[in-house]
């Protein structure tokens, strides 16, 4: 597969782009992967349209990338042809499914970030980035009500519910840090830690669930991933790398 | 699994909705299939998008045989805990993706049936049935006019995508006979095969594409479905049936 990646041009705007990008794909994908596998239609298609929400920001967020880039990529050439050391995700998108309460604990996690994120960035002065940010809001917004609401439901639940949803929420929890670490964009994602403290804080107070001691995993964003991210693209670019500019 | 089945009761209108729930579910599971593997982003969310479209009439189809059979059924039974021989759907839909000539032909055969099928049940008596159908119809439409676009690309396009548009043709080709097979709803399929065979003349006239025979496979709403069936729902089922009731 090497022999079709691309070399990006890693200005600094467009590795943060990248970064962003890549975190709404793999999350957006992991997603997509309950489709045909969820335990109701109607989550099913929650999730599969949230999933595709985010898979549509990465589109977005790629397209400029390859603008400000400058060396003929497109939006493809990134999702496709680039290896797993070349993506810059955090961990926590990555991880696999797991249990639905992983999924759950997993979108809580990024969404109480990425809504305040996106609304901080809509203030950013490049007209570009704010316009993806402001559609990206509004769709990360959706998103953290309907995993803060499922979140409430497993961990204030069953007995079983609730030692699922504490299970997942003490897998995930060392994979937060990464989201504020410092990056080239137009904000510190440390800015926002303590609202987020707040909003998880809440959040599991009404679900029973017990915050996790700190430990911070951490490397996606410089390209140093876990093996699950290698399978994920395994899958996903095969078909692009064996038949390079093929509609097949 | 079989302990976990459910015993469906058969009304003449039950196995109808059934019928007709079972092409959109299965057809958007295989569309889905395609989202992580897909050639282009843009066309990863345009498949996907379909498959949502599709698995959303699934499930009003199902919510109103639920109704419809007042034996306390919900949608997720019928979805989940039916064996393969109780699914009703045509052949075609259960078809495997193949290369994404085979995905756009089998698309191109349903939805220039689906479409004036649902704009025809638009006008019965039944109101729930009638008001699906609208839904049903404006997004057929949609997926008619995407699907042939692309067979038009396909075929019209160079030699090998030329030779593989063909090749799909022939191989399905054969199952569309079933679409117009009568059933126990409001309308005899069959007296929409002039029109359907006037889209498909004028379509393959643009793809530069031969017509190939009659040979009709059937058996699909009769419950007799090729193997491709039994493993999707083995993937789709696996879930619910391993955990009945629950949210995992």
């Amino acid at each position: 597969m090497a022999t079709t990646s691309i070399t990006v041009e890693e200005k600094p705007l467009v590795r943060y782009l990248l970064g962003r990008a890549d975190d709404a794909l793999v999350l957006g994908h992991r997603l997509s992967e309950w489709t045909g596998r969820a335990p109701m239609l109607e989550e099913e298609l929650a999730l599969a349209n949230i999933g595709l929400d985010l898979i549509g920001q990465a589109r977005s967020l790629y397209q400029y990338a390859a603008q400000c880039e400058g060396m003929g990529h497109d939006e493809d050439d990134f999702a496709y042809l680039r290896d797993p050391s070349q993506y810059l995700n955090v961990l926590l998108v990555e991880q696999p499914n797991g249990d639905f309460a992983h999924t759950i604990v997993r979108q809580v996690l990024y969404s109480a970030f990425a809504d305040p994120y996106w609304r901080a960035v809509m203030q950013a002065p490049d007209q570009t980035l704010a316009a993806i940010a402001a559609k990206s809001e509004k769709e990360s917004a959706y998103h953290l009500r309907h995993a803060s609401e499922w979140l409430i439901r497993l961990g204030d639940g069953t007995p079983e519910s609730h030692r699922r949803a504490q299970a997942a929420l003490d897998a995930l929890w060392p994979y937060a840090g990464e989201l504020f670490d410092a990056d080239t964009g137009p904000l510190d994602p440390s800015t926002l830690r303590p609202g987020w403290e707040r909003t998880l804080a809440g959040l599991l107070t009404r679900s029973t669930l017990v915050r996790p001691a700190d430990w911070v995993q951490r490397g996606g964003r410089a390209g140093r991933h876990s093996e699950h991210l290698g399978h994920l693209l395994a899958a996903m670019q095969h078909l692009p790398r064996s038949f390079p500019g093929a509609t097949w």
